[in-house]
């Protein structure tokens, strides 16, 4: 069964990521900053690695895994150099190895404006920029890419529901960040996912029929 | 005679290129924010165009020039989402106005460690990062480019001597702003810049003679 490399496993996304993957049974690796990190992981049955994306990424962390999730952030808390600095840069030396390490599939987790910051939210016009160029390194890499793009995130519960659409109103551009969590369990359990770049956002439809009619609807 | 549409024309460089362009009677358009920084450069003869980087910019700005310089930084004392904003961002929306509108030479000013930012100054990496980006954006837009990558700029005179590979001691890797100016001049005045790029630090060449010298050692 392929093993996927979680990079960013320690932040919102990534935990609850952690744990849907251990419930599919489906092998991970962890790359997280410390150990103390570890311990939760460790008992969720993922391999650790420890790395820190501000430096060069170690062949080692990509070794033996057949995938890659990124979903990795600075968060809002930092300055906008550890925006640069991780989520573009760190994201960037991440498709690098992936390419290098012949990875069969490079799950991104972007943001909704990614595709256009130009006409995303002022607000969070320099972080959309950022994951712009991320996202698109790795539609120049090669790799093969599943690149998805919630609205802002919440805390809440998962729903299962999403759509895959841009809702109107700006109030229904938001999705729960386990929602998101299950969204890349689906697309790396699916290789329909491959080469695909999705808005995701809450909806009424099941996260599996989403993609799949998602995908569908661009195949015509 | 061509016209050069200059972006950041009010910054440290961009005020003495001013200057060096009024004295060598090259038709300039200058891209300014602010009307109160348009008296000096109205006396060097310069035609002003009032406009926000941070902004779209205008098709305006760009009719009848023939060449542009992007010569605008949004400086060390603002935050690196401005950095962002605008030495990423903005270099980006100006290339691709100046694709648009067919301009025959895009002259950047860049950044010694922009080709590679994982091996330069830790402290600017995030600087270096979103200059790379811009470069790269440039090199791939098929506008015929000039790519000028000083060192460590220092407001000393003009010396009017530079080098062009860069010197083994971290100290010697530095430039005067007027001699970037000195240098930009010099692009714009020979074609065989069209397509270049080159760092520039202060060295023992005339700064003709230093350029040529740079493009027939890479013609072999």
């Amino acid at each position: 069964m392929d093993k996927t490399l979680v990079i960013g496993a320690n932040g919102q996304i990534g935990k609850q990521l952690i744990g849907l993957m251990a419930l599919a049974k489906m092998p991970v690796r962890a790359m997280i900053r410390t150990q103390e990190q570890a311990q939760d992981m460790e008992k969720l049955g993922a391999e650790i690695y420890l790395a820190d994306l501000e430096q060069p990424l170690p062949d080692e962390a990509f070794v033996d895994c057949d995938k890659v999730v990124f979903t990795a952030g600075s968060g809002g808390k930092t300055g906008a150099d550890k925006t640069i600095l991780v989520d573009l840069w760190g994201a960037v030396k991440a498709v690098d190895m992936a390419k290098k390490h012949d990875i069969k599939q490079f799950v991104m987790v972007s943001s909704r404006d990614a595709g256009d910051p130009e006409n995303g939210s002022a607000a969070i016009k320099h972080y959309n920029i950022c994951k712009h160029f991320a996202d698109k390194h790795l539609l120049e890499s090669g790799v093969p890419h599943t690149i998805l793009r919630p609205g802002r995130l919440t805390n809440e519960a998962a729903t299962g529901l999403i759509c895959t659409r841009r809702p109107d109103s700006k109030d229904d551009q938001v999705i729960t960040r386990a929602d998101v969590a299950a969204c890349i369990v689906q697309c790396l359990d699916h290789s329909e996912a491959i080469n695909q770049v999705d808005e995701i956002y809450q909806g009424d439809m099941p996260i599996a029929e989403a993609f799949i009619k998602a995908v569908r609807g661009r195949l015509g």
